[in-house]
C-alpha cells in the first residue's frame, strides 16, 4: 500500500494551472511509537490554498516545491501506537492532498458522534462555519436591525453567514456570481434580496443595485471577493460601517488590480465615516470553537440552517476541481471523497 | 460695536489661498430672551476645517460660501438673558472665526475653574486633547509594551498621544516635519525616537527607518497624515496592528494622491495581517469627555503633560495662520488670541 498524493510542481504565474500540480506515490514509513495511520475520507477545498502556492510571505508559509498541497480532512483512524487514538476514529486535520497520512496525535480534533454527517466537520460545522461566525459575531459584531452585505452568499462561509445574520434580525443582501445560486439564495436561504455580480455592467450600476437593495444603507460587509463588489459596497456604507474582511478571492491571482479604486479614496471614507476594516483568519479563534459547535450543530441537525456540498470524487480530482473553485465554478461547499 | 468676522469667499481649487477668505463686519443683533452674548477670546485653528471648506459631502455639512469659517472658541460671557449663565462666565463653543456671537446657551461647555490657562480648553484639555486620549486609549486600544508610531508628533493631538502612550508604557516613535520639532519629540516630550520626513529620500528609506526605530515591528499608528508616512509604516505592521485614523493632511488638498499605494495592496495587508483600521471623530465621543478630563487635567496642571502653542494676535491673522497650519509651518497648537 503507498500514499498517494497531489503535491506542487511549480509555482502559478498569474492563474494556477493544471501543470501546477503533479501526481506521485511514496511508501508509507513504519510507525512509531505514538504515532497513528490515517485514512483520509474527504478532503476540504478552499480558496485559502491559492495563497499557499505562490512564495509571498503570508500568514502561513508557503507550500514548497515538491511537498503536497495543503488541506484540511476528514479521516479515520486505521492504525494506532498512541493511547489516546482507536481504530475506527474520525478526526480532522490538516494532512493535505493525500490518501495516507501518519500523524503524532497533536492538533488532530475528534469528530464528536452526532447525527450529521461527518463531512460537516469540513464545511458548516468545521472551518468555514466557525469562519462565517467568528466574522459575524467577534469581527463585525452584527446587530438585529442592521443590513449586512454577504459576498460569494452561496458559499461554504458567505451562505452560513447569512442565515445566521437572519436568524439575528439582520436584513441580509447576498451577491453571487450565478442565476442558479441567485435562486438558491432567495428561495432555499431566505436572504432578503440578491444580486449577481455577472448581470451588472459597470462598478457605478452595481452601486445603485446595492443601493436600492439597502434603503437604510449597509452596516456590515462581509468581505469574501474584494474586486468590483468591494467597490460597490463601499460607497453605500453607513457611518460606524464594519467591514470584516475574510478573503478576497477576486483579486488572487492579479485580476482587476489595475482598475481598482484609489487607495486615498477609500482612506477618506474610513475617516469621515469612521468604518472599521477588520481583517481576520480563522486559525487566531480556535477558542472560540466549541461556542460556535454548540451553537450551530442543532441548528444544522435541526434542518433550520441549510448547507450545500459539492462532492467530487477521488483525489485525482482534486487540481481540476480546485481550479473550478477559483473561478466560482463550484456550487456549495467543495469537498473530495476519497 | 459690530461683530468682525472671517468669511469663506469662494471654494479652493486644490490649496487654499489668501483669496478664498474675506473679512467682513455686520451688526450686533438685539439679544432676545434666553441668549447670551458672547465676545470670543480666543480662536482654534484646525487641519479639520480644510475640509469643510470644500462643498463634498463629509462628516460634518460644508461652509457655506458667504458664511463664517467654523472654529472652536474661548468666549467670555458679556451680555446675558440667559438665567443659565452670568456675565464674565468662560466657555467653549463652536463660534467660528468671529469677534463676537449670539448663542441660545445650547452646545456650550462652561470652562472648569481651575489653575490652568484658560485656552488649554482649545487644545490640550479640549478637542485636540480628547482626540489623542479617545484615539490612543478607546480606538486603538493601546498597550503597555506595544510600539506606537504618531504622525504630525509635535501638534496639538500628536503631542499628547505620545506623552500619554509613554505613560502607559509604550514604546513612542514620532514622525515630524522639521529639525526643529524633532528635537523638541525627543528632548522635551522625551519619545524613544523620531524621523524627520523631511530629510527622507524616498518611501523605501523612510519604511527602512521606520523599521529601524521599531526592532520589534508597529503595533499601533496614529494616522493624521496619510501619505508616505502612512505608506513607510504599513509594511512595519505587526499581526493584530490598530491603526486610529485620525486625519490625513497630507491628502486634503490632493496632493500626492497620484503616487499613493494601490488600495488591493493595502487590502491584503488587513488580511494578512489581520489589521484594524478604524476611523473617528471626536463629535461622536462626547460621553467620554469627563473622565478624559479627570485623567488629564492634573498631569497639566502638575507639568507631568507638556504642550506648546503657537499664539496669532487679532482675527485678522487667522486665514494667513490657517494657510500655514496646512503646510505644517506652525509649532504647537496653533490659537489666534483676540
Amino acid at each position: 500500500m503507498n500514499i498517494k498524493r497531489v503535491v506542487l510542481a511549480e509555482r502559478p504565474k498569474g492563474e494556477p494551472t493544471i501543470d501546477n500540480f503533479r501526481f506521485e506515490e511514496i511508501d508509507i514509513p513504519r510507525l512509531q511509537n505514538g504515532e497513528l495511520l490515517l485514512k483520509v475520507r474527504w478532503l476540504s477545498l478552499d480558496p485559502y490554498m491559492r495563497g499557499r502556492m505562490d512564495g509571498a510571505q503570508s500568514y502561513a508559509a508557503p507550500v514548497s516545491i515538491g511537498e503536497p498541497m495543503q488541506g484540511e480532512c476528514v479521516a479515520e483512524v486505521i492504525d494506532s501506537r498512541n493511547q489516546k487514538f482507536t481504530t475506527g476514529e474520525l478526526v480532522t486535520g490538516r494532512f493535505g492532498w493525500v490518501s495516507h497520512a501518519i500523524s503524532n496525535g497533536e492538533e488532530l480534533r475528534k469528530i464528536p458522534k452526532s447525527n450529521v454527517p461527518e463531512q460537516t466537520a469540513l464545511g458548516v460545522l468545521g472551518m468555514p462555519g466557525h469562519t462565517a461566525w467568528v466574522g459575524l459575531n467577534k469581527i463585525a459584531k452584527a446587530l438585529s436591525g442592521e443590513t449586512i452585505i454577504v459576498s460569494a452568499a452561496s458559499g461554504a462561509v458567505g451562505s452560513l453567514v447569512g442565515q445566521l445574520a437572519k436568524k439575528k434580525g439582520l436584513r441580509v443582501i447576498g451577491v453571487v456570481g450565478s442565476q442558479q445560486k441567485h435562486t438558491y439564495v432567495i428561495e432555499e436561504l431566505a436572504y432578503d434580496g440578491c444580486i449577481n455580480h455577472n448581470t451588472v455592467s459597470s462598478v457605478g450600476d452595481f452601486r445603485e443595485l446595492v443601493a436600492s437593495h439597502c434603503p437604510e444603507g449597509v452596516d456590515v460587509y462581509f468581505e469574501n471577493v474584494a474586486g468590483i463588489t468591494l467597490e460597490a459596497v463601499l460607497p453605500n456604507m453607513n457611518d460606524f460601517g464594519r467591514i470584516a474582511v475574510c478573503g478576497m478571492i477576486s483579486w488572487y491571482s492579479g485580476q482587476g488590480l489595475q482598475n481598482a479604486m484609489a487607495f486615498p479614496k477609500f482612506w477618506r471614507m474610513v475617516l469621515v465615516k469612521r468604518l472599521r476594516a477588520n481583517g481576520f483568519i480563522i486559525f487566531d479563534h480556535k477558542e472560540s470553537f466549541p461556542e460556535f459547535w454548540k451553537e450551530v450543530s442543532p441548528l444544522i441537525e435541526s434542518g433550520e440552517i441549510k448547507y450545500k456540498e459539492d462532492i467530487r470524487k477521488g483525489l485525482e480530482s482534486a487540481p481540476d476541481s480546485f481550479l473550478e473553485l477559483l473561478k466560482g465554478g463550484n456550487f456549495g461547499k467543495m469537498l473530495v471523497e476519497l
